[in-house]
């Protein structure tokens, strides 16, 4: 992938990929309802609520400051090293000023990214349920916002680093990430397993004998609900995607739907199947995580593997991903009440693999297996680093007082079902 | 209609095409959420996650095996009677193999006809809420994916011997089905009537002495939220089969989308008036299940006729549905949670009639009865004698103790609203 | 502006306009959810089951009355006074008869105009929760679908005379309202004063003694999701709007659809720290009014400013909103339980001054200071002398026994969740 500018754009694809950009919210919108069903119920308005919030101050941070580094201009920041250039960041201008006057296709590019950084940010909110304060949501978001995503959106998207490993070192096309599975989901779900670290478990959910307490989320409708609002704004994602960043042309676009359909169709069936025979009974909620497993496998593969391919790699998406929740949750005692770490973190980590195990070009599996290695060996640290001076300065984790009471009570001074009468099981509240 | 392969597509046309096959899932989001709605709460977990389950069995038989059934190629298997050939079933690759290098059109088809499927399998699943067990929910889309749909599909919009009535038998343009009203609804509406039949009303539906009791929907919200979001849904999806299926130019869909939006009004509107006259007080379930008739009966309807003929037939639609309803559960003991018998069944019967009425062609009207026939006559005994052989192997029904304690405890494990207080009304639980 | 007809419309702008239009209907989705959901559980069916029959009738209404006023046709009904034609009214024909023949764009601004009538309709309906009665809700979307809105659509998209204000007395471009601020939101807003003006506040909300009586929203989930979902259709519907009533070349939507997002996400954050400061906490159902009021203030200006500029007009009705709900309630006793006046009403005038601030044309604010005016000083006496004299034929009010055991019970005969045990508050219920 090279630098957006110079590309020429037919109208068709231009209308299309704007008319597909339209649709992505539903992405997150089903997220954000997911994650507020897989919490309890006296979170549930505060979910919600800081789901607008962090997407509101990501979308306002990148737009007036982000987007000047995600850019991919002809002035990027670049240094020299082993003979070659390194691009690390990019040198558009802030506060979006000129905006109206780029490029088509680079406006369409900044539509996508303000799209992407919003979705980004709701996932480690969502891990982070029941017990991660507003202010702290949105801290995380106007860091995200404003610098940490826009360096991983020009790496990938915007003609850095990543991208030139084809230009530079003849691996492949260079990373390639139609979808969005390292931007914004693989990136996702490391800052939700550094906000799990930082913020801790949610009070009585690893009692101090016996197993870890099950907290099953209040509202399995609004889950599975969720699941298939989010199919459609991926479907439009992942299409998008591939004529912004893969360059497809629009008569490939039908295979990267179908790929998306089947990629979650088979990750459902395989986590039915699979929690069928863990439990005796299919768990709903494992399920929904299986189902958006296979969705974020897809934002990596649909535009570059055939329909047999993608059957393939939202399977084992769908089979990995409740073996890997349980593990996280009894064999390293970590409290992701959405499972992001696992459905977007793993999940978007073995989408980009499997795209370079499946892609035609040589040398595109190394590529695709840097720019993982780049997100857990520094995109982790570097942002687990964040998060724990941020904590330091404005605590992430609410005090024991309003965790009992709820997050909807302490942080909103009120409820989201006021009428409805609720369970008082006082055992874990 | 004449087999996909060899038209042209304008580079427009499949662009607008593809945008608008996105949004069909929505009428797919829709329509589980209505049936969840007009569930019980303690099977909603279940409802929802089986329409996940049956959504994703279908697609994957679907892409597998059935895709190959339902294409339209020069080797579709044919057979000679009268002097004419009858195009039965097609003859297409297993597993999607070649699929990114067949022509635009036949893959937009394929992508048609995998939403298609998943939104027929929804239609029985509804209508068994309550005591269908997710292994038979499975199984029926299983076999609905592989093989049930696909001959259906291939009949009316792959090529086959419906759709070459026209030219066959000089009945018009053949059959026409532009939204799947045959394929789709009236299919799955004789599937509905199948289930029922085998798996019975629920307990304390109709008690020994006395009328029949009133089972109300759980949450009439999501029946009723449903409704909006189905209409976009439908809107996309009409307008996606008049440009794939009558091979519609653009500039005359805005009048399908009018004529859709129309039917869906002019339905709800009469369910409204029908049911304060019957009952003194108008039904909201019922009025959704209105609504939803006027959508379905504009999938037939909604590419052929003018504004006020979508005006009509939606009025009809909308005056029909609620006493059929109350027909089938009070005068023939059927026990319909859904109403998915009167609401895709009849009104997509009800709608390809109308088709053939208003068309201006010559003997489209023989078509379109003939098509209605077909379903009526072979598909109907075809899936009860296909349910009734299924049931002697996996019981489609719950028993009464998994009936008792509702589905979400019995197949699940857990409730969909764990949290929530619900009512304890033994007279019929 | 001028008249519609004679306008030339490329085949990609139209498959565009056409494919946004069917997003449109999300909008209505989340406006209708977010209305029930800020009113009482004992009412919601009733809600939702009215919003369907309001858009129905309107829609209904619209399509065999209004259209012809709304029409712009050569012989629209013109008086002349100083000296210039004064284009009152336009002159198409009934029934929508000849639709089919019409010109692509005609076609299309019907369409529009359509979906434009079902979500005005919304507006006063969502401020009469809890005690307006289903007939006076049908009633007004009757009227408005057959006279008023096809009026004002008129003036402002038909080529009526606020729209030649460019043209008789150079105007900037005369009265610009792309995204239907005037025409939809304004009108609406005015539309809930009126009604809630002679409905009256709900019973206990201003007890005799003391301040006004809180009176949450049953549902905050319903509230926050339905942002999510109307975010889609703004994004969609400003982008539609600007090609169909702007002449927008599809190349410069993109800062449209980047506009709307801006100026929601800053009112997000703007009435999050107002309330915040203003009450010790953020109040979520006050931020999903000021999440709505940037997307209405974005119906005016996003197809006319820069980035920069939606920020800055989002942020200001982010601010205004919650002051003047607290306003409206405390100073003026309106009880409007949606906040439609503030956040459809005052944000749609302020965004219609401000794309006149921000526009670069000449006399463009003048041009839209005498639209705002026509709103306030002609349309909210005519609309309030309206209802007035419906109220007098059909009570707009529900009585006080059937206010008592809540709307649901007493117009539809049961409960949106007869499953749920709610609390029995007897304080103000």
């Amino acid at each position: 992938m090279t630098p957006l500018a110079p590309m020429p754009f037919p109208e068709t694809s231009f209308a299309l990929t704007l008319a597909l950009l339209l649709l992505a919210p539903l992405a997150i919108a089903g997220v954000a309802l997911i994650n507020t069903g897989l919490g309890r119920s006296r979170s549930a308005a505060q979910s919600l609520l800081g789901s607008l919030v962090v997407i509101s101050t990501a979308v306002i941070a990148f737009a007036l400051v982000g987007s000047a580094f995600a850019a991919g201009t002809s002035g990027d920041h670049v240094f020299h090293l082993a003979g070659k250039a390194w691009n690390w960041a990019g040198a558009g201008p802030l506060f979006l000023s000129g905006f109206g006057a780029a490029g088509a296709r680079a406006q369409l590019a900044v539509l996508c990214e303000l799209l992407s950084v919003a979705l980004v940010v709701l996932i480690p909110w969502g891990s982070g349920a029941d017990r991660l304060r507003l202010p702290a949501g949105a801290a995380i978001a106007a860091i995200f916002g404003a610098l940490v995503f826009p360096l991983v959106a020009h790496w990938t998207w915007g003609g850095g680093w990543l991208a030139q490993l084809g230009t530079n070192f003849s691996m492949g096309a260079g990373f390639l990430d139609g979808g969005g599975a390292a931007a914004i989901h693989a990136l996702g779900g490391v800052s939700a397993l550094a906000v799990v670290w930082i913020a801790g478990p949610r009070k009585g959910k690893f009692p101090r004998e016996g197993l870890s307490t099950a907290m099953p989320g209040h509202n399995v409708v609004y889950v599975l609900l969720g699941c298939l609002i989010a199919l459609v704004g991926w479907l439009a994602w992942n299409m998008a995607g591939s004529l912004l960043w893969l360059n497809a042309a629009p008569a490939t676009l039908t295979v990267t739907a179908v790929n998306t359909l089947l990629s979650a169709a088979a990750a459902l069936v395989a986590t039915f199947s699979v929690t069928r025979i863990r439990f005796g009974k299919p768990d709903a909620s494992l399920c929904a995580n299986g189902w958006l497993a296979g969705l974020v496998t897809s934002s990596a593969c649909a535009g570059v593997v055939s329909p047999l391919a993608a059957l393939f790699t939202g399977l084992v998406a769908g089979i990995v991903t409740p073996l890997l929740v349980e593990l996280f949750e009894l064999a390293l005692s970590i409290d992701d009440p959405s499972g992001a770490i696992s459905v977007h973190g793993v999940a978007g980590l073995w989408g980009l693999a499997a795209a370079g195990i499946f892609a035609p070009q040589a040398g595109q599996f190394v590529a695709q297996l840097i720019g993982v290695s780049t997100l857990l060996g520094l995109m982790l640290p570097v942002v687990y680093l964040v998060f724990w001076l941020m904590n330091r300065v404005l605590v992430f984790r609410v005090d024991p007082d309003g965790e009992r009471i709820g997050m909807d009570l302490h942080e909103l001074g009120g409820n989201a079902y006021p009428e409805f009468v609720v369970h008082r099981d006082e055992s874990y509240r």
